[in-house]
């Protein structure tokens, strides 16, 4: 298993601050528990949930070793999986340690690669999928044919959802930052694509809708659009939130959500229990799988050398990443 | 029909204003479109909602005559009507025009009166019961066992939804603005019951649930008490809002809303259309009426002369009223 490398390495979160916390050193290999799988890892992909978790700094709650989702080789299996053997290619949701040379997933958060897709590719799925599908349909309870808005619309989410909702035939609406950012958007797939400085955000979108607004809104600001989300909600609107926007509270103009019935809601994926990553896992093999490499594509805007995870999240803090960057062992 | 009095009133808003702008007059009997219900009304309710339009006062979008509820015999039928026959005990959700000796309603929100219920207390029904139906059971999706929170407790709505939510065996928690209020609360159903004033509000909700929290909170104080009912729901409980309280936005705290997967929302009764109404209809004569009166009958205030609409109003406002104000015609 250690032909092309010889002495593993993982990047571990040393304290709070910026991306020069992040330090390179020397890692033993995981020992693979029950229901574990011991995954060679060829890419793992950064989210800005490790940006976050870094500015913290090390916590008794998680590994110190970022990285919820990576691509690779099975190198060994745990008691009671047979679904997995070692070689087999497969990507996975991890709960933290993905920023290393071996890293160990459950096998129910595991998945086969589907053909056609490369390692860096692969690793640039699971936390995007898994998170679409827990916002949208388990929470959001997206109906056919319902359109949906995503702001962030060439984030690691918002890139992969837009192909990934309208193959599924939802017509999609997003916002971006820029203009060069709305025009990779709409060749994505997106219906429209506006910039969201733009004070007519509201109205282009009840234009573009005939006024009926959309029917599922996914936030990743933290609440920067309340006002603006709730306008545009059509009725009984979904509005789903990632990102809790650094702990502040939004304000909700309690009367027109009302008239709307519309809702207001949010979730965290890490925290989830094994069992709610596993059903996820069943729903991203049974409806995401089948569109990729086809339909749906991983948006890759750069790899890195995981020994610079520090360049990866300053790149990432700028704003300016479209689509996903993905880490390199080696 | 007219043996009784035969000059029948209707109470008009003739300007927006308190009270005192509820003005009793002669009225000219209605002639029942296809599909409709001529009641003459034995007994009419009284609703916050009737308070909020008259001090808004008269307006295009409604009729002047304020009434969402009223109980009594039918007078006639329109055209296309079947269920109804003159002289049949009925009661009925109206949009607005109660407040009178003779009010038209839509024969898909007629119901007949159940044995052994009075008009004055069928006429406490119809508000409570849909509003309860909407916003608990379609919007809310209470499944079977779920616990619910009413901030108060004692009014129409809440001294309602105690009885009926406790006879379809879900525990009901109340808030109530006073021990008097707490101690009725109790006697109809209510596993706990807490003065809102009381700071360790949230500790003790959460120690009654043995630290689970709420599935859903039903709000009618328009937001007032927002960050308690998110730090009481549990995972995935939902927050409805009867009240939009005066169209002040509420703060939500996004990342405890998100960490429960709460979902925030609300709805606005009267503007439903014919159909959802009709929907609400059935749903109330399925599951409301077999337990009325035995298991579920409305608490009465007080009645008052149809005429002295005005006191009703002030009374009403003082917010001393536990359960239903039943207007009398004659």
């Amino acid at each position: 298993m250690a032909e092309s490398n010889p002495s593993p390495i993982q990047v571990r979160i040393t304290a709070p601050g910026g991306p020069e916390v992040l330090v390179a050193e020397p890692a033993a290999v995981p020992t693979p528990a029950a229901g574990d799988v011991l995954i060679r890892v060829r890419a793992a992909g950064v989210n800005r949930h490790d940006c976050g978790q870094r500015a913290r700094g090390p916590s008794t709650a998680h590994s110190d070793i970022p990285g919820l989702e990576v691509a690779g080789e099975v190198a060994a299996v745990g008691a009671g999986v047979s679904r997995y053997r070692p070689g087999d290619r497969v990507c996975a949701l991890t709960s933290g340690g993905g920023y290393a040379t071996f890293a160990l997933a459950r096998a129910g958060q595991t998945l086969p690669i589907p053909d056609g897709v490369s390692d860096v590719e692969a690793a640039g799925l699971p936390e995007a999928a898994f998170t679409i599908g827990f916002n949208l349909f388990v929470l959001g309870r997206l109906a056919a044919g319902e359109s949906v808005l995503l702001h962030g619309g060439t984030s690691g989410v918002g890139s992969l959802a837009i192909q990934l909702l309208t193959a599924l035939g939802h017509p999609v609406h997003v916002t971006c930052g820029t203009a060069d950012k709305c025009a990779i958007a709409r060749r994505l797939g997106a219906v429209q694509a506006i910039d969201y400085h733009d004070a007519t955000m509201v109205e282009q979108v009840l234009e573009a809708t005939g006024g009926r607004g959309i029917d599922l809104i996914l936030d990743m600001s933290g609440g920067r659009h309340t006002r603006a989300n709730i306008a545009m909600m059509a009725k009984r609107a979904r509005l789903m939130h990632l990102s809790p926007g650094g702990g502040k509270a939004i304000e909700v103009p309690l009367r027109e959500l009302m008239a709307r019935e519309g809702i207001i809601s949010g979730s965290l994926l890490r925290p989830q229990p094994d069992s709610e990553k596993a059903k996820l896992a069943v729903w991203v093999e049974q409806t995401v799988w089948p569109l990729v490499p086809a339909r749906v594509r991983p948006v890759i805007h750069a790899t890195l050398p995981l020994a610079r995870s520090d360049r990866a999240h300053a790149l990432l803090e700028t704003g300016d990443v479209v689509g996903k960057l993905i880490l390199l062992p080696e």
